[in-house]
This record gives C-alpha cells, structure tokens and sequence, in this order.
C-alpha cells in the first residue's frame, strides 16, 4: 500500500469557528448578542470571502441581521458569497453595491427582481446560478457549505433554543448545515426569554444555534397567499370549473398543490358550491400541500379538506390555523409548523397534481415568469411543475396518465399550466418566444431560465378549454393542441378550426361545453366568499386580515 | 355567502391522543416507560388500525420496540397499517403472521424480501406501495400521517430531548410527522440521561418526544457499507479505471454518489494511485454524498475529498469520522450528524453523478435488484437515479451532456449503471425481460417494479465498455449500444460487430483502448488499500472494522 500522507490539519473549519468565537467572546455574553452592538458583532464574526446564508425566505426575514450586515464597514467585510433563498429586501442589494458581498446564489426575488439585472449588467454582482428552494439547500450540504447561517424566529432563550413560530419555513434546512459543519449560526429574535420553560415549543435545539440577538422590531414576514374574492372575476370561475370537471374528477385528484393566483383561489372558492353539486365532496382534493390560504377557508369549514402542509404561514391566519389542528400542522404549544424543505418534498413526490399560472407560455408549452430586465427566479415552481422520474408509488391519478399497455410504462404527476390567453393590460400570455431565451443572452446564462419545460406539462387550461397535453403523441401534435386553446394570440392565431374539432372529438382538447360546464353559470355568485369580510365569517371571526386587506 | 357548517370539533387527533396519553400515565413516569412494561404500554397507547411509523431504516433499527409491538396481544392490538422504510427485522414480518399489522408501505426489504413475496401470495399482508424512502417521508405530511412513531436514538433526558448518535438517519424526518399532528412519538434509547447536560448533543427537541423507554440492549445497526477491498477483483479495477477516465475525467464530475458495490468501491481505492498519475487530484471527485465507506478512507487521506454528507452512519466509522470534521458533517459533541432526508435530497439535485449497480438490466436500459420471489423494494436509487426535471441550476458536468444547440435544451444528470455483464453463479445481467416484469403481474402490483428505467440511464459501463447512452438519438441506437457492451450474454449475443465499429468511431461507445485506458494496468497492485488491515493502517488506526470483517 501507499504511505499515508504526513500529518494534516484536519479541523481547520472547528478551529477557525474557535478563532472567531473567541473574538466575539468580547461582544457576546454568552450565546446573547447586545442588539445595538450587532453590526460590530458581524464585523468581528465575519471574514471576507465567506459563504453566508441569509434568511430571505419566501416569507420571513431575517431583516434585523440583513440591515445590520449592510452597514458592516467594507474594509473588514468585503467578497461575501451570499445565499439567500428569496431576495426581496432592498438592503439584500445593498450588500452587493456598497462592496460587501460579490456572488449570490439564489432562488427567487420578487421586488428585487429589476435591481439585480441592474447590478448583474452593471458588474456589481455575479451570479452563480438560480435554484429551485430545494436545490439551494440541497447544495448546502454539497459544494455550498456556509461559514455563517443568519436565521429569524419569535422566541429564543439563553442557551439559543430557539422557537421559530408558524414561519419555521427554511430555516431547520439553512441551519443543519453551519451547526454540523463548524459553521456559526446566528438567530434574530423578536424576544429572548430567561426561562426555557417560556418557549411554547422548540423548534431548533440550542446546540444548533451559536448567538442569539433580539431585534430591534419584529422580522418582516410578508403575507404572500392572501387573495381578495373580490378581485376574482367571472373568467376565473368558468376556468375554475373547467379545471374541477375536467381536471379534478376526471382524472381522481386526491393530493395537490395550488399557486397564488386568482384561478386557484376561484377553485378553492367554488369547492363548496359547485363541487358540492357535482358530489364530489370526499371525492377529491382532500390532501393538500400549501400555505394557509385565506381563500381555502370555506373549502374546510365545509369538510371538504382532511389536511394541509405548509411550506410558511400566511399573516392574519394563525389563530384560524390554530383552531384547526385536524387539518394544519401544529406543535403541541398549538401554533403551526410549517417546513419548506418538507413541503416542497411532498409538492414534489407525494401529491398528484401542482397547478400554477405563468407570465408567458410558447408555443411548445414550455413557461416563465422570467421577462425582460427581470431576473425573477423560480421558486419551487419547477420543482413542483416537474414529472419526478425518481417516484414510484401509484395512486389513481398518476396511473389515469398512461397512455400504452407497455408493461413498463409509469404514471404521470399531473402538472397545469392554468392562464388566461391574456395578461392584464393586453400582452399575450402566448408567445412566439419568451423573453427568457433573450434574457439568457444578454446576461450570459448557461441556460434560458424556464419555469416549467414543455415536457412536463400535462394540462394547459384557458379560458377556451383545457389542452391535454400528456395524450400528444408528437411535438407537432403538442404544438397544435397548445395553439387550439391560446385564442387570438400570436400562437393561437396559429390554430386551424378543422383540426380543433378532429381534436375535440379525439378527446385531445375540450371545450367547456365538452365538460357540461355552462359558461352562464360562470359568476360570482357561485363564489362562497365573495370579499374578505366573508373569509372572516366562514373563520367565525378567527381569519384577522392584514390591514392593507381590510376594506370593508 | 353560504352559512357556516355548524359546529364540529376540530381537534379530534389532539383529543383522541390525550385520552390514550391518560390511560398510558398509568404505566409511564412522566415521559419515561420502564423498560420491563413497553409491550404493556404500546398495546394501551395504539389503537386498532393505526398508521404506525417502525424506524426499520437502512442501518439503524428501533429492534426493541418492534420486538415489543411484535408480543402484543392482537385481540388489543391488531390490523395496523405499518409503515417502515426498510423492513430487516424478522419481527417486521411477525407483525403480520400474528395479525397485529395487515397493511404495509414501504421503501426497502432486505433478507426479509422472500418472506413479504410469500406473505403476499398468503394474504397475510397487503402492500400499499413500494417507495423509495424520500417518498415515503414526503407521504407521512400528505396522506399518510401517522398516529404512532417508533424511533431509536442514543441517549435521551427525562424530558424526551433526544441523542440518537451518528446514525441520525431517518429520525428527524420521520418524528416530525406525528410531532406536529398530535401523533405519539415513542424513542427508545440505550440510556436515559437525568441530567441533561450529559447529552452530548440535542438532534431532536423533547418536545417532539412523547416517550422515551431505555431498551433491553443497544440497538441494531448494519454495517452495510463496508466491502472488503480483499474481495475486488481485477476486473473490478478494469472497470474502475475506465469510470475515471472515460466518465469522471471525461465530464468534469466533482460531486457524485457512490453506490455499495465492489465495482465502486475499487473506484475509491485506486483514485490515490490511477487518479494521481492522471494529475486529476483537486479536479474531480470532490463533494461526495455518500455513508462513510471504509473504502473512500484512502482517498480521504490523500486529499482528495472535500467534503461527505451521509444518509447514515457506518460502525466502526465513529472514531475515524470524528477525527476528520473537516471532511464530514459532525456536531459540536465530535460525532457525526447524518440525515437521510436531506441527503437523498443533495443526492437527487445537488451532486454531478449517481453511479450504481443492479441484478438485470434489458435490452432497453431499464434495471431493476427484484427478481422471482423477491419483493426487495428500491431505498434511494430510484430517487439518485435519475434526471430531476426540477433542476434549475447548472454544473460543467450536467451542462456537458447538452447534444444540441437549442437554447432550451437542459443539462442531464450523470446515471452510471456499473456492472459485470454475468452475476456470480453465471446469470447474465443483461436479460430479455426482467424478472421484474412477471412479478407485477403474478403479484398484481399496478407497474413493475423498476429500480432505474432505462431513458434516465445516461452510461452503461462493463468489463466490455462504456456505451454513452445520452447520445443515443432513437431507442433503436439506444438499444445497439447496449448490446454492444452486454459481452455474450442474449443481448450482448444480438450486436453486429460492423455497428459497433461505427459506433466507436461516432463516440457512441468507447472500448478501454479508445480511453487510453490499458488493461494490462488493472491488478490488484493498483488498489491503495488491498485489504481491511490497509484500511485500518490508512486511518491510522481510527477506523475499528466489525468483527466479522476482522479476518487478519
């Protein structure tokens, strides 16, 4: 055999963590960091060209921790790599134009979105590349292993246990990995309390957790899945009905995940009057893989939902959550929790359908939400949007998508794309090609960044019917099914009427008439809340909407 | 709007559990069971019809509680539906014949796999769906929550705060399912701790915990891991040496997994001698998910691995492990923190290559490790195997296998099927059609039972070659590589020798010789380590080998 190599260092991680902890021994009185010394603390704890993790979740922020690295002096901290699952704070940026930080790794940005294709043209930044959530934790335990994991949650107490409240969301996934790996873990809290027994529950365990720091506010937490009734419009609910004739009990629809748009909220919104008239209540869409959506209220005040997982929480619905422990997650303390790494495994693996919307879709399906000096991100879009060729459990939806007798055939997620033909103000939701390719150009990506790829989609549902796509036998066939849905936009214009009724009778596409769905019967009437102040009323008063939502 | 339901009790689990937690505080002191009264307590703690999670995972084993379950009075206790990753214990099955349990999920059978093919064919039990395990995680959160967990860790306190050592494995994601839906969380320890200061480390808060009850011996764990470089053979080597040059160098692979077989093993071995002359230290090969195999200690110790998360632990690893925090993920205690959720998660999105073995393989590419009477299951190939659709970021090796110049093409997970083209015993691998195939139908499950279908393969690599499947352009091309590296085995038997001169000259296939890869190199000279005590010797001593592997 070889000799072994001489004596090597082989905890140069454990010993460098050591080195700094000893520094901020200084701040620090143990694991408690003063709140007006943190951006010193920071300075002291951080050394250049580290890779941090920063809690810009979809939801919750660790706002206090980003504010105060933004203001750390660059000459001590410089060349960050920053990884920040969803970047939606302006001083996220700020980190990258006052020299601080230089790559990010990301997810999704939604109001920071401009600024970064600003900074990516402007060579203040450098991407290293755009993730799905889960892909981003995934590479923390891979090739991204972070020196510093900034984190957020309600309660800690002085050994750092700390009590994330209903938005635990990312945070056990973004911890794991600095506390087993000789990286420092810091949580901003809105409290510290001196007795663990004051904690409701412990969500992360203190030998996890490095330094605490409380706040000088509450972290920001953003509700995201909050829908107002009363801006769904009558085209929404005909393509609600659609999707729950055409989609949902045609094919057993037992498990799903629904988008943020106003078609699914229609959808949840029209379960308890119209899906009640068809029979379908016990029938279908009984387990679900979501955020507490207002607008799903109705649906399990009415029986209709035998549980929800969440990837975060949603403002104003603790209390309703809390009260409905049959179907939410919750701690014993009785607050929820939520887990997006979870989630998003059981959006991937467990359900039978994810249905979303998108900002533009082409011609062979393929879809965006990436336009023109935006560099939005994904999300968990694709991860969710995508055929999992690593499943192989059955269930009655999955297999209703074979197409062959072959022996080895496997089923299919379902996976809709539910748009109108246009957007508001007029762009065609339907294009020739989307921005995305361009923006790939311009900015040099490896690859146009797509939300979800032509091939994996089962189902396209427009206003003019449902196009399933999982039956095309070719491209061409995919191509012309697509534009026979797409109205009079660009590809729609496409479409060749003789076709469209060889299709509709091949049951390739439907129209709502094919489904028995009456457009006559498409109003709001069939809305079971039809305002906010209906979703409070179906909580019997316990949905508290954030003020921004409360109009009536 | 619609009125409001009237009103209905939302908290049945959280009430149904307190009434069984009040009948189990007559036998429990607080949160701990004695030891002597565990059959009592579990048949006052379960009801009939349960879904009960049994910690049989891939190493670790809570033995002592299905020993327990397994002595419990059916007429108590009886028509369970059980829910246990990998099934290894015989009382797995016991459950069953006493007719304590009736239905069963899960992900992997080992030895047990003949008796759950003749219990099937008896009625005995009834398969709700074979999973791989990240699947069957995911479930627990949609619609299969458990009333009941079984976990097993280390040491616990009195207050359920819970140390399950290095094989943390499938625990935390198993626990929280019932945690945070009023389920009952049951953990047997080896010790319980009355100070908890003396745990070393915290992997799950007690309040996640129930119960916990010390059991009657430690509990099992399987050195499934361990392959005893005594045992590889030349033609492993052979194989090997062609991986690294003709995939791994070819691709630019720096973050893979490593399946269990000798072939790969021989890999790990001859990266410190063949690796170093190529000059590939430092290039490839870096970021490993992967148990810590003996076999990579080489390796490790000639710098060649940055880093290694693990799905579970490996015994007589600990020391080893703990020496090096540099390369492996460890707590603060020293030892080790693995987490099978997280990394069949890494595994699936973040790593360049998944390279594995299997019993058959067809004509098409598709394998699969179930043959007649053998209901073995899939654990994590199925999930590593294949290309995720929902990946979104790029590597040079994903981006490499990209054959066209569409600007919506995607990169691919490298799938690397490894194997000698006859089993031991003479059984070729490469066969007709699968055994797999009858099984499903003489066994009426819904798809055959494929591990790795044969479009997600992207090499087929033998003694012979290496067929670049991703280059196939038709299946027919895909079919005629295979054959040409299939040897003389039935399909090997079909391929014509001019189309697989043709082939090598495209780059469809390579032969050793077209990889500069010589087979007049591939002894046994050319492993860094030839036997266990070279591997002890490697680690300087750190590494304990099992006894059944001590054979110097």
């Amino acid at each position: 055999m070889l000799n072994p190599i001489p004596e090597r260092q082989w905890d140069t991680r454990r010993t460098e963590k050591r080195r700094r902890q000893d520094l901020g021994a200084k701040i620090a009185t143990g694991k408690v960091v003063p709140t007006g010394d943190i951006v010193r603390f920071l300075e002291t704890i951080t050394a250049p060209g580290d890779r941090v993790v920063l809690e810009g979740n979809n939801q919750k922020q660790a706002d206090f921790l980003s504010r105060a690295l933004a203001e750390a002096d660059p000459s001590h901290v410089h060349d960050l790599h920053m990884i920040i699952p969803s970047v939606s704070r302006v001083e996220h940026l700020d980190l990258f134009e006052r020299g601080i930080a230089r790559k990010l790794d990301f997810a999704y940005a939604g109001a920071q979105s401009v600024r970064i294709s600003q900074f990516l043209e402007d060579g203040l930044l450098e991407v290293g590349a755009i993730h799905t959530y889960i892909e981003l934790y995934s590479r923390l335990y891979v090739d991204l292993t972070p020196q510093i994991v900034l984190t957020a949650g309600y309660k800690a107490d002085r050994d750092g246990n700390l009590y994330t409240g209903p938005s635990t969301e990312d945070s056990p996934a973004l911890v794991e990995a600095a506390a087993f790996r000789d990286g420092i873990v810091i949580a901003q809290v809105n409290e510290i309390v001196d007795d663990p027994a004051d904690l409701p529950r412990v969500d992360i365990p203190g030998s996890w957790i490095d330094y605490v720091v409380q706040s000088d506010k509450p972290f920001f937490c953003e509700p995201l899945f909050t829908r107002d009734p009363r801006l769904i419009k009558p085209v929404h609910i005909l393509m609600a009905m659609m999707a729950i004739r055409g989609i949902y009990e045609r094919h057993n629809v037992q498990s799903l995940n629904h988008g943020i748009g106003f078609n699914t909220a229609a959808i949840e919104l029209i379960l308890p009057t119209y899906g009640e008239q068809l029979g379908l209540k016990g029938k279908i869409c009984k387990y679900w893989t979501l955020n507490p959506h207002p607008t799903l209220i109705p649906a399990i005040e009415s029986g209709w939902v035998e549980s929800v997982h969440s990837f975060g929480s949603e403002l104003g619905m603790e209390d309703y959550v809390a009260a409905r422990p049959d179907v939410f997650f919750t701690g014993r303390d009785g607050s929820m929790r939520s887990n997006r790494a979870l989630c998003q495994l059981a959006g991937q693996y467990a359900v039978d359908l994810f249905i979303g919307s998108t900002l533009q879709i082409d011609g062979d399906g393929h879809s965006s939400t990436v336009t023109r000096g935006r560099l939005s991100g994904f999300g968990g879009a694709p991860n969710m949007g995508h055929n999992p060729g690593g499943r192989r459990h059955a269930t009655p939806a999955w297999l209703d998508l074979i197409e062959t007798d072959d022996p080895l055939a496997r089923g299919r997620k379902l996976v809709v794309q539910m748009v109108e033909t246009f957007q508001a103000g007029g762009k065609p939701t339907f294009v020739e090609s989307m921005d995305a390719v361009q923006v790939a150009k311009d900015s040099g990506m490896p690859l146009a960044p797509v939300m979800i790829y032509g091939d994996d989609v089962t189902h396209v549902l427009t206003e003019e019917g449902i196009a399933y796509l999982y039956k095309a036998r070719s491209l061409e066939e995919r191509r012309r099914m697509i534009a026979a849905v797409a109205g009079v936009t660009p590809i729609g214009m496409r479409h060749d009427p003789a076709t469209t009724r060889q299709m509709r009778s091949d049951g390739l596409i439907a129209l709502p008439e094919d489904l028995g769905v009456h457009r006559a019967q498409a109003t709001r009437s069939l809305l079971a809340a039809r305002s906010m102040a209906d979703l409070v009323e179906w909580s019997g008063g316990l949905y508290n909407p954030p003020a921004r939502f409360r109009s009536w």
